[in-house]
């Protein structure tokens, strides 16, 4: 963290430089220069937390540097967001569907929280005023009771635009609550919609809407997003767009990553025999299994690749302590900064359950429940993005590209669809607390949803009408994609296992 | 427990051969004969499970043969067991109120149960009666809801007895059951303390009759009977019976011990320091904590005599799999079939847990929530009582003396007060069986409980009526208290912990 | 151990009791004595250490009883003790070579210990006696390189006659020592076997006497005596004998079992991958597997009968600790009453082995080097030696039959082919000390040797001249070697493997 | 070490930038490259290799920018190194020496390898050549054996130079080997104190010239040169050097470090109580003990920072598998980037040591026997020392400057005393093998050698000579020392223990 912010301190410093020398020192120079900030900006804006990865990434990052040159991003967000009065327009019709009614229903929504795949009220008011604006609602998609599908009446067409809603509260120990802003999600998202439907209705404009109620982005099991994508519920559409609550108005780097490692979740379960205390060589001890789980893993953390993080927590110890158990249960969260090692950790964590088994005489069940991966982000969108958010007015703007992470926590949608999620500044308090659900409530949030609602609005209407710019996001996407792919395969060949020979 | 059997198969033959060869050998035969019979008795009816414990208590075996030979016990149960009108009067009268209410209230506990430290439906049916039959009731002793106090209006004289009642239900997968039927205990009790009662107001004899509701016979914590022994309860009563449900009628042998090995429960609670998965240097690893007091215990339970079971359940095994866990709990059964190693194996325990916090940075509370330990049972009551239920019809009569046990679970007021459990033959089905539950409600359960029940009144009336028996039953418990004593005494010399010197 | 001396002091009374009886009780009488007796001589005279093999031979005791009935030892060792000029000739001449030459070169041997697998010095001075005294050696056989065959020329016939010498020194801090007296093995048997040879030169008697050089007794791995009888080395032999010095001149019980449990000695050996310490995660680190070895036995111990005892070393611990360890290994003895179980013990302690390498990615071989196994110990020949010895003036004489064990240590001979081992009172000390050592050369040995010689020459003189003796020791044999088998298939009934459901 | 790769290519390309704008660039922009090419240089060129140390650094790395800044070290390299014949004739009698008798004498150790504290006949050579050419010698100084001190007759003033030999060779499965050639460094070092002793003679100029033999480099414990320093041998020294060959010729950083964190070398011992295998209750397991230390290290691996290094092996695993082991030994290194979490790393595997044995009943003694620190390295002598290879011929040149780290290893040398060590490129093959013993035969090696003897002797002249330079110098060095003060305070600062609450 202190590591990223260090390097981006560099970055500015080299960047200040840079425009200063633009008109002053020859081309030869200027290149130079612009070669040392693309690679200093690769180095930070790609998700190679560790050496090797680094190291494997070379040849990647070169070529993203390449891509992103090709694709000259500054002059297309110059293009893009050049006066139009009828985006403007767009983006006013947003503003003015939160003030009259949105920022209300998002407080609403905040005073009364519900944690996921529990949020049937909050659904139950967004869908209806979906429904009121001619959406189509399709409710408890993917098996998901608080997932729906909202299409715009009519609307079929390519570019098929998608706008993802979240509404789940966090677990306090005082009850549910709002501390992550979710409850704006669903107000923002619908302003833009509607506005774009509106512009639809009135332009005759070739293309469609849909809103996804999306629930439990706080929770697994189920991985909700994975599932709806895997239900192919987002089948056909050309981008998804989000909003999420922030402390201050970022701007999401180019490439793919993920905030906080690739996870796997799993669940260990182990079945053994029981019997009583006096006698307990009838039984097997199921809860030494679960145990031993733990052991064994802390048996080969050394022989793990330190950027590991493998945390679990036993959810089933045993009945009675005069009772062998025969039944345990343990949860792990199993974190690497990529998949491709993240897999070798896997190996060690389940042949650690294996081998709890095996030494103990009882059985296991391995139950990999979720998975979080690297999500795609593009230049294209979070430039264009950004400008809009600064445009209609977000505060606290932190210029440094962030590490780039796609629009979705689970990587499943945003490394299959383009997509950006906007994050006006909407708090002053962190992630998680309970001061974020107050700033919900206060002059910071309101600002700063309506400033995302008419981003979104802005960036969307560009999507819908300008061939050129969907043109070049998908270069982009397509171009990330195959590096991505490039950047695994080299990894693959990296991580080896080393060679044990046979004892003699 | 085979190897008990196989020994008790031994001893009636010797038993059988003693008594043929008693009037056609020559004394100096017979003299060896009746060595070996008692050096055979004691070997079984005294609580040494280990050759280190039957070492320790040789010179006590041996005062104990003695003590019964004074005692000449077949004589005494002779004497009281001649033909008596009044006695047979007074066990009738107990009989009758089996019959006419108190089976089917025994059977209304049983269809209705509850468990420990629940049964306030069942205490106050029986309190109710108790109430109805002149006994003056103090309810919530000792600061146990559902433990009372029931005390014969008018009576206050020595001697006093005291009647033992249980009516907790087991705890079943399917909800509460009387599989062990307690159920049945609370009836048999009143009828022969009611019984006893009307004796005392026809007879004016001196002394008193007091009823003890006893909580949760099987949970803890708490421990309710030596709550209650602590409290002061039970505090200058002279002798207590109580009934417990049997597959066999019983004949309990004369020494200490228990059933089920000299147990402590102990509540071992870590805490640590909370942090993100990502961060866990930040934190301090409960869990492992936790974990680490099994695996240490496991490291030394080679160290540890053979005969010691250890075995624990997690109770708190960490709330979230993405947050280090900072608060665990694991809960023990320590058993060893004599107090003083036990107090060894508690060290080691205790040590594995401080260790496991030590290593861990973590901190630890060690809370010893209950002790079970052995309880005094003298033959003077065990062969009168055996005497009294054959009399009054028990069935399925076992006559090989049992491993002396108190009366009482927990050691506590057995070990302090003399008395004797009644056993007579109640079920077909073993201990702790829904087959039991069943039988309190057919005729082999009605049949024996009203069995238990006279015998228990027979047992009273001596014990009111007759000083020579009561001087008999204290001399025996005074006499294997002091042999107690001394067999701890003799064991604290043998268990010594090995020299370790410092490593150089 | 003191178990057992308690058992034996019981079983002293009540034979005290059953000598004076006969004359004087009624025959009904008698009869019930004796099956006390026979079932208390059983308890102790069978190999069943746990509550669970002492069920299991329920049927086994019965019927070993029957056989001991049935051969009338007591009777047959009258018969074969009474006087006879010829064999007491020929005891007289091996008495003459003990005190002539054999006590001088069992001296010599004690004052130059060689330890096992070393011994060519004693195999020297040994075979060269017996080369000179007309056998022919065969050196080096099984691929021992200190075991030899010494056959009598010209005998050839049966019976088959063959004497077990031993001559390995034990290993002490100060170098190789005498403390277990092996040093005057070799001369008291090659007494015996030149006696008895010298017999069948003169008197034509059909029969073959051969002498067995045995080494390391106190050492595996080999295991020598079942290396050199797998190597078919005791084929055709009818009766083998062997001394062995002793505190007291002891009486072997007749049946089946090892003085010390039966034993595996396995070691298991891991490999990994070294790599340096900076960067562990190249290798795969073969320490943490022994280590996890041992915490995975650990974990299993109270899942295990308490009689189990595993116990082992860990021989290679890494070689540097800047080097992530490559090879580890760990050497273990794991023992166990009976052999059936001790082959779950076997499963439990390879799964460990197992488990370890499957958790920490590193390899491991196991390798079975030694077993220790029940033998077959015959009261006909034990009886009889037991006789010869008192009767040849052995001192401190311990009456009550000893458990039953065979002759050799490993249980391989001693289960195939009848034998005995004598055991005069030869030291003061106990086992394995320097005291032996001393004793061997002092009177209180040189007296018990001569004794063995003698004792040993009597018995072979019976064997060799005696159909019905050898008839009779035949018949045991075979009945014991089928009631061991019985046993075996018990336990297997008995020792069950707990179901473990699969985890759902 | 990719990591640091990749930085150092960051670097030249800005380095490249500077060099060309310097000339065309208007002084601002100048300044801001600096600015930026110093926090660069700084971020790799200090120690910090975590991102906690780096934050913690965030003020000392400014200071050392200013530090360097004010040294103006680029300029005083250019002022020592202008052309000076006296200087190129003293470097020349050090190549002299070198081609006609040291580098057969190096060729000749390299041939004879001894390990360390046994390089007897190495030392005899070495001193026998130094009293020869006038110095006079004090063997076996600070109890080791093969540690001399070598003062030049007559020379006791002020400056006192300094010149370290280094002598031991490799442990090498096939025996010693010179695979890290310090066979070279004698002569090197010898040539370089003879040709200053030599100058001082001819000039009288004031000053000393001392050379010290320290062994066994390779080994710990003991650690010879922190046995040295303590003894106060070096007391009095104005400046160090050092040769030590290189697979490039090195350009050191300046600042504080060591090459591969810091480490403290730890034995743990514990002791136990022996007991037969069959009754292990009798004896405590020192082999338990010593596993669990392992078992607990693992449990706490999560909890300390990923940057941490433990790695142990088990020197002492017990002696037999039938005796409960009571003697048991473990040989730790223990590395952390930093001494102030490198304390709290200890605690952790100290208080490991310590809840092991508490969990066993062992007793535990802990041996810090080796410490390595981080040392010293000036930019004043570090880049007059690249100069002076670079002038005399050094090939292979690695212009990026290195991680700096002391002239010795243990760093309790170097940060106490100025000084530097030369590493010319001498060798085709990497560090420790046999490539490099080779290679010290070779022209490769030969050609190295001289160029580290001329470089050494050339700034020994300027140190001795130049009173401005010495002055830089100790300025720089007693900055750096300050700076490295502040640094571990700022460190302690950071490295707070979590708060742990009692339980509840």
């Amino acid at each position: 963290m202190s590591f990223f912010a260090a390097m981006r301190f560099l970055i500015l410093m080299a960047t200040l430089g840079s425009r200063v020398t633009v008109v002053r020192i020859p081309a030869s120079i200027y290149h130079r220069w612009m070669m040392i900030w693309h690679l200093l900006l690769a180095a930070t804006t790609l998700a190679q937390d560790t050496p090797t990865e680094r190291e494997a990434a070379h040849d990647v990052i070169r070529k993203m540097g390449q891509l992103e040159t090709s694709l000259d991003v500054p002059a297309l967000v110059a293009k893009m967001t050049a006066p139009n009065a009828d985006r403007e327009k767009t983006a006013g019709r947003a503003r003015e569907l939160m003030e009259k009614e949105l920022l209300a229903m998002a407080d609403d929504i905040t005073k009364h929280p519900e944690i996921g795949f529990e949020e049937t009220r909050s659904v139950g008011i967004l869908t209806a005023y979906l429904k009121k604006h001619g959406f189509e609602i399709t409710p408890g998609v993917a098996d998901l009771k608080t997932a729906f599908v909202a299409r715009y009446k009519g609307s079929h067409d390519h570019p098929a635009l998608g706008v993802i809603l979240e509404y789940d509260a966090l677990r306090g120990t005082k009850g549910p609550f709002h501390g992550d802003q979710h409850s704006a999600q669903g107000p923002v998202g619908m302003a833009a919609a509607i506005a774009i439907a509106e512009l639809m209705e009135r332009t005759h404009a070739p293309g469609s809407i849909t809103v996804f109620g999306t629930p439990g982005e706080e929770m697994m099991p189920p991985v909700a997003k994975t599932q709806m994508f895997d239900a192919g519920v987002f089948k056909g559409i050309d981008v998804l767009v989000r909003s999420h609550s922030s402390p201050s108005t970022q701007r999401p780097g180019a490439g793919f990553g993920s905030c906080c490692l690739n996870i796997d979740g799993v669940k260990y379960t182990f079945s053994g025999a029981p019997s009583h205390q006096m006698m307990p060589w009838d039984g097997r001890n199921a809860l030494e299994a679960v145990i031993h789980l733990f052991v064994n893993i802390d048996a080969v953390r050394a022989s793990i690749r330190p950027e590991a993080r493998i945390q679990g927590i036993i959810t089933e110890g045993g009945a009675a302590p005069n009772v062998v158990p025969d039944r345990t249960a343990a949860d792990f969260y199993i974190r690497y900064p990529d998949e491709v090692y993240l897999a070798q950790v896997r190996e060690f964590t389940d042949n650690a359950a294996r081998a709890a088994a095996l030494a103990t005489g009882t059985k296991v069940k391995i139950d990999n429940y979720g998975r979080m991966r690297d999500g795609v982000s593009s230049a294209t969108l979070a430039e264009l993005a950004f400008a809009y958010m600064k445009h209609f007015g977000g505060t606290k703007v932190d210029e440094a590209p962030g590490k780039p992470q796609g629009f979705d926590e689970t990587g499943s949608v945003s490394s299959a669809i383009p997509g950006i999620g906007f994050s006006a500044a909407t708090t002053n308090a962190p992630y998680h607390t309970y001061g974020m659900e107050t700033d919900a409530l206060a002059e910071i949030g309101h600002q700063g949803f309506v400033v995302d609602a008419q981003a979104m609005t802005a960036l969307l209407y560009d999507f819908l009408t300008r061939g050129d710019y969907r043109a070049a996001v998908q270069k982009e996407f397509d171009g990330i994609r195959v590096l991505f792919d490039e950047y695994r395969d080299s990894l693959r060949k990296v991580y080896k296992n080393p060679e044990v020979p046979e004892p003699k």
